[in-house]
């Protein structure tokens, strides 16, 4: 009760940016004493929060630490289903490997996963993927569509899109989609997505949507092979970003685009997908399991396989791979 | 060490039939004394199996119990890979649940979970699945194919070509494929299949095929309703079968196609599918979530998805449904 009611209190003075809130005001709606409201205030100030109080006009937020607790996301997030649950840890393993086991025990579309630090965070293809403490976004998100199993890469496209819509939002740098999961700036990547899916054969249970972001990661965090392919949006904007705001910016985006897919199919998502797409109508290497092919990305099929045309003019269904664009 | 000497001598003993295996035989092959063994036949005889000792012939069964526990398996299979490693429990709450579990944990492919009964087993689409103790076979087993998550229902039909054809070598039964997954025999159900995945969107870590058989269920232990749809080997052969027989074989079928399938594709796996099939060419009406249709079932595509020609002549693509086929 008491973290609700904190909650609550600083949803009210984050959405009233620099008015200040009167004490009477909050008190009216959180039915609470001014003694309780001042307790919430120095608790807030523990956590970071710069807050300002002034006799006969009430308190505003004059900064915010950068956190990304479940209150720091639920006062920004402006949704219906998604992140209405979400689970907030310090550090952990693998955000993908809760989230597994909160889908498993049936917890709703929606549920988030966030973490401040991952110890042994995974990329595509069982890769290690680096999550240092408190600069980056390291989240799940469990959605359960009803869709048959062989679209389910689509939702891969989908989320890709919507993290490069929230990243333009809260920072203004074009960022760029590499097929099949990853988000470039300026040639280097920014944001890796990892889908994995629990499944029947003819029925999806759920599909786990992991997002690793370099947010506020500096040169110095990556080690130098890292270096030269990674980068993060402080580097490429020289502004830090409030992890926070853009959680909530990627929550909103994948659920306007995910009701259009439900509702309208894959159609828009494809389109707006292509437009961001880094290796579209380009030279490509590409390196599966078993071959190492070359020629020109023409698109992606509705079912979100890379189709590449070789030199001999015949056109190759890509189902997974590693990409490789000559000259970046 | 006991365990794996009483599985050896059991494996000599079954393999020589009705033919007595000397005492000297044995402790040959086993390395062990006169006094080992016959302790190894006293255990065995309390387990349930009826062995027949003569002095200077030796030993040999004259009848073995109907369990399904790791020694009563391995002492009949010859598979290379394919249940390897058999996990076997007396009661459990569903088998899948399980492998899901050890797959996670990385045990290898092929191993083999297998129980007495099942207290809350499922099948399609997370519909209860009635496994009464000891009358059937109730188990999953782990595949980590590397081919793309599109083509994972193809492993489904695998399967079900692969357990009707071990039903045939084993009983002579003549069993037929109703898509996707059920086994009928005479027009009842007499096996279902359930196939999970634990899969990325580009990456398929593991296939879980799960396998309920009415083996010795009898029609009183169908409740009223399920009689008219569910039949078991013995009501419709009117014999008992060995339940570690079968299993036995359907691991060896599946193995054989399995390899098959990874060297050559799923061309031979379609054939022997459509070879099978109940509905194809069939007048059938097909319920999936959305919408009901009646019309022709054409064959499956190379994904191993249901074509049905309407009375227009437009072909519908089918991933998820009930199939009905009038007049059985």
């Amino acid at each position: 009760m008491e973290g609700k009611m904190r909650q609550h209190l600083l949803q009210m003075l984050i959405e009233n940016g620099d008015t200040f809130v009167s004490g009477q005001q909050i008190s009216d709606e959180l039915n609470c004493s001014r003694t309780a409201i001042w307790k919430h205030i120095t608790e807030l100030r523990k956590e970071g929060y710069v807050i300002e109080a002034v006799q006969r006009k009430g308190y505003r937020i004059v900064s915010s630490p950068d956190r990304v607790t479940e209150h720091e996301i639920s006062a920004r997030l402006k949704s219906d289903v998604l992140g209405k649950n979400i689970v907030y840890e310090e550090s952990v393993k693998s955000t993908q490997e809760i989230a597994q086991k909160l889908s498993y025990e049936q917890k709703p579309e929606g549920t988030l996963v966030v973490a401040d630090e991952q110890t042994g965070g995974r990329g595509r293809l069982g890769r290690p993927w680096q999550s240092p403490k408190g600069t980056g976004i390291w989240m799940s998100l469990i959605l359960r569509p009803e869709i048959p199993l062989q679209k389910t890469p689509q939702l891969t496209l989908l989320a890709a899109v919507s993290v490069t819509k929230a990243i333009y939002k809260v920072t203004g740098l074009h960022a760029e989609i590499k097929w099949p999961n990853d988000i470039l700036i300026n040639g280097k990547k920014t944001v890796g997505i990892l889908t994995e899916l629990q499944a029947e054969s003819d029925r999806v249970h759920a599909v786990i949507i992991g997002i690793g972001l370099n947010v506020n990661v500096t040169v110095e965090d990556f080690n130098e092979d890292v270096r030269k392919i990674a980068t993060s949006l402080k580097i490429e904007s020289g502004n830090e970003t409030k992890r926070a705001d853009l959680i909530a910016a990627i929550l909103e985006e994948i659920e306007v685009l995910y009701r259009e897919y439900l509702n309208k199919g894959f159609g828009l998502i494809k389109l707006l997908w292509e437009g961001y797409a880094h290796s579209i109508g380009r030279r490509i290497k590409v390196r599966t399991a078993s071959q190492q092919l070359e020629g020109v990305a023409k698109g992606i099929t509705d079912e979100g396989i890379l189709l590449l045309e070789d030199d001999n003019g015949k056109v190759h269904s890509i189902y997974s791979a590693d990409i490789e664009i000559p000259g970046t």
